[in-house]
């Protein structure tokens, strides 16, 4: 599992390792801290990604440590394991029309790339967001790769289904992203579709208007998959879509 | 929690325990049982719920046991209480039309009612689907309610939104139906939609049909609840859903 290590790889190198890296032996994937703190955390976490929970600003303090502990485990990676087997098994059963106009959007952060290294050392969502200090660290282009996603986007490549990339980052992060995609071994997407400067709109109403585009284009959206709802939701969604879990934020 | 109770009480009274019940104060919400398994049973429940796994037939066979303890143990109910509260929280904050148009759609079984006294004798969804006994158990009336659906139910009727019924079950059924409601404390609906007899479409097209009835008859609806996502996907889905808690069974 090289690419696990490289994330805590980041970790070890570039960043103080926090406290609850030197715990993570002790305790996976969390489930005990869920149990016992005053928030159920766990039951908050399987409602964020059941989108029951909407529009919330950051992890409740208390579930600071269980978010922390579920993000290095081996749970977070597991259920991303799960969600990329099934995409996996659904692109698999496809039938493809071979006419290099199927394809399948991926969303980038928490997605393609993940930001642990960042999220690590910031309280795991749990504080308020800070975007001169996140897109600081974008601009380092040293995300790494989700393994699991990694592996699908290889696997449809192989299919001959083109990934195409929608992303809430903006143009003038294209070139650091395009580095930073291609040194953690992505390559071969048909489109990499980023924000214009200024484009003011929710995430939703945002990635729904390019996939029409896309669609009217004369692209087939075989597959979408995302880390948030609004990834996902919205027409047109793609034929299948894909939830991953991201307990550290939320993107209306 | 009185009505915790009752579900126990059902197993006790009107089933043999079957063996998990005995089990029941040692594992608690089933989680090292969902980590040690061949196939990751919390994975595979996240990722039912987040919508990730969609036509299964039956529980994987090795996560009978561990759905067994979810549904049995504390965190089935845990997790229900958490969307709940925010359903709570999300109605208290409407600003109601107060004409008496606004409904709350609500789903029956594994919703309102539970049928876990039946599924604790019947593998908890690990074994193919029998309608005729199931049949049999919802013709008893017996089903207990599920507790945090009820205080979301009275809650409702306390500010003026009125429940409507939206159910798979069939117009047969609407006696003992009615009757077993009432039984578990449940008044005050406005409406109880069942499906007519020979109706072939598949729940979230029938689903969605009714609910563009009773927004056609002038009804706004605030808030949908269901265990399934058929019970809360296809337009008008309401101005708010809500997704239960159910790794037992999936209908499409």
């Amino acid at each position: 599992m090289p690419t696990a290590h490289t994330v805590v790889e980041h970790l070890e190198e570039e960043v103080a390792a926090p406290v609850i890296h030197a715990l993570r032996p002790m305790l996976g994937s969390g489930g005990q801290l869920g149990s016992r703190a005053g928030v159920p955390c766990d039951s908050w976490r399987l409602a964020v990604e059941a989108y029951n929970m909407r529009g919330w600003k950051t992890v409740p303090a208390e579930c600071e440590c269980y978010v922390g502990h579920y993000m290095l485990g081996e749970q977070y990676r597991r259920d991303s394991r799960v969600v990329v087997d099934e995409a996996v098994a659904y692109a698999e059963s496809l039938k493809l029309a071979g006419n290099g106009k199927d394809v399948w959007v991926f969303d980038i952060d928490e997605t393609s790339l993940s930001n642990l290294p960042y999220y690590a050392t910031h309280g795991f969502g749990s504080r308020p967001y800070n975007a001169t200090r996140f897109n600081e660290y974008v601009m380092e282009g040293s995300a790494p790769a989700l393994p699991e996603t990694k592996r699908l986007f290889k696997k449809l490549v192989s299919l001959g289904i083109k990934p195409v990339f929608l992303t809430g980052r903006t143009e003038d992060q294209r070139a650091i992203t395009v580095k930073n995609l291609r040194r953690q071994g992505y390559s071969g997407w048909e489109k990499l579709l980023l924000k214009p400067l200024g484009v003011k709109v929710a995430a939703v109403a945002y990635k729904s208007g390019e996939r029409q585009k896309l669609q009217d284009a004369g692209y087939v959206i075989v597959g979408n998959i995302g880390d948030q709802w609004s990834d996902i939701l919205g027409a047109p969604e793609g034929a299948r879509t894909f939830k991953l879990p991201d307990p550290m934020y939320y993107i209306g």
